[in-house]
């Protein structure tokens, strides 16, 4: 299924009063439908976990990546098979004798935000699952400011329409693994993220994500269920999203530009060397 | 309650490698419980109906502003009161013998999205509820292209923070109606048609809506359910946004700057007249 879409539109300039019809590309949103198929004593049970709406595209990603992130499937290995079906429906089949945490799925029957929203129970829930890791992972600041323009230059969909929410992960080396785009800041991280899972590399705490926007709790979430240790965003932090890097210990840049950033977390793991 | 709050943060340049510590405003995200109370078979029932991640303030008017947008109480008569207790626990008493449509809190058991998100059921009920109304609002050009440098003006927490979603209600002629700011921007919209409804104003046919970002399905959503004619956004549209102005009848403007827009649907209400 494509990603973008075009639509007759009239382009109004101040000095061109009507310039007539022309056709626009614009960013397609669609509802994916999530569902789990796994056995409950020895009987198959196909359940709907969530609907987002999605720019589509790498669709397989986000239906794991989201799985994950959220801690409804804790282990990678459990997934038997992802099919997307009438183009908005993931399937994820379960191995026999894996079980979904379907408690972690329940925080999602109150949610209504741009960045997510879960009650205080499960926010605790899903940080008790993040397990700390040491690590002696260390940037240079040369390294951040060079992240951005790598970025733009793999936007594919944010130059077609004017712009999209995009996740990007990087080694530590800053070569990138991946980047994904969508019309929500979180199903593009969650497509990361299930890529570099179906790539068995998580836990990613070697790689550096990098957000287009604005860090919000729920990124910060997700970046910590996949053991990610640096996240820098272009936009500015939320104050969630601070105190939660806090927690498992992440590096949280904000305003990251060619020239300059800001750190708001995790100081220590960033040198100036060059 | 806030909506900014300050946390340390080094400032790195490329020309000072280490500014030291400094206090950096942020805006904060927090979770905002919005209950119902009401009278079941003669009995009180109190319901949690969403926890959202937004901005602290106006929060009685994203109380009443999501209700109402939502379609879990159609009439803002029905409101005997809002209390907000504990700083985050919004609770909107319905006089005795109104009833909430609890039905239209269901969609929001199965989201996740910065777009917010609904099953197709679901969106298809909401739709039933907007009356197409006549009018003959017509609108100059040039007046669309005065209405971002009137947002700016106002937006408080975004000079500050670096960037937050803003909602602005501007009447037919462009004098500001509200404008409120949140980390969601369909919280923004909720707290704005909020207060637009707590001042007896809807529905809004005569008034323009100013979205800071990008337009997304359920912000137009919203501003038909409170009778909103014009959207124009300052970002783009989503593909299903432009396909759900069409049914209620919206013009919808995207990339609106202060010499051009694009207009996607209703093109007969702007006209070319200074």
């Amino acid at each position: 299924m494509p990603a973008v879409t075009y639509h007759p539109v009239q382009k109004i300039t101040a000095d061109r009063h009507h310039n007539g019809n022309s056709l626009d590309a614009i960013a397609i949103e669609e509802p994916l439908e999530i569902s789990l198929q796994f056995t409950r004593a020895g009987a198959p049970v196909r359940q709907t976990i969530a609907v987002t709406m999605r720019t589509p595209g790498h669709d397989a990603d986000l239906a794991c990546g989201f799985l994950f992130t959220e801690g409804i499937v804790s282990d990678p290995g459990a997934i038997a098979a992802i099919t997307v079906a009438d183009a908005n429906h993931a399937i994820v089949t379960l191995k026999e004798d894996c079980h979904p945490h379907l408690v972690n799925a329940s925080r999602h029957s109150y949610m209504n935000s741009s960045c997510g929203v879960c009650g205080k129970t499960s926010i605790d829930s899903i940080f008790q699952q993040v397990q700390p890791t040491g690590d002696s992972l260390s940037l240079d600041a040369g390294l951040l400011y060079s992240l951005p323009a790598a970025l733009t230059r793999k936007q594919d969909i944010f130059t077609a329409t004017g712009g999209l929410h995009a996740a990007a992960l990087f080694e530590c080396d800053g070569e990138m693994i991946a980047v994904r785009e969508d019309i929500g800041r979180h199903n593009a991280l969650d497509k990361t993220i299930g890529f570099a899972l179906s790539q068995r590399r998580l836990p990613l705490s070697n790689s550096i994500l990098l957000l287009s926007g604005r860090a919000c709790f729920e990124l910060i979430q997700k970046a910590a269920m996949a053991g990610i240790k640096v996240v820098a965003a272009i936009g500015p932090p939320s104050s969630l999203a601070i105190s939660l890097a806090e927690k498992p210990d992440i590096t949280l840049v904000g305003f990251l530009r060619e020239q300059r950033f800001n750190i708001y977390t995790g100081a220590r793991r960033i040198t100036f060397d060059s």
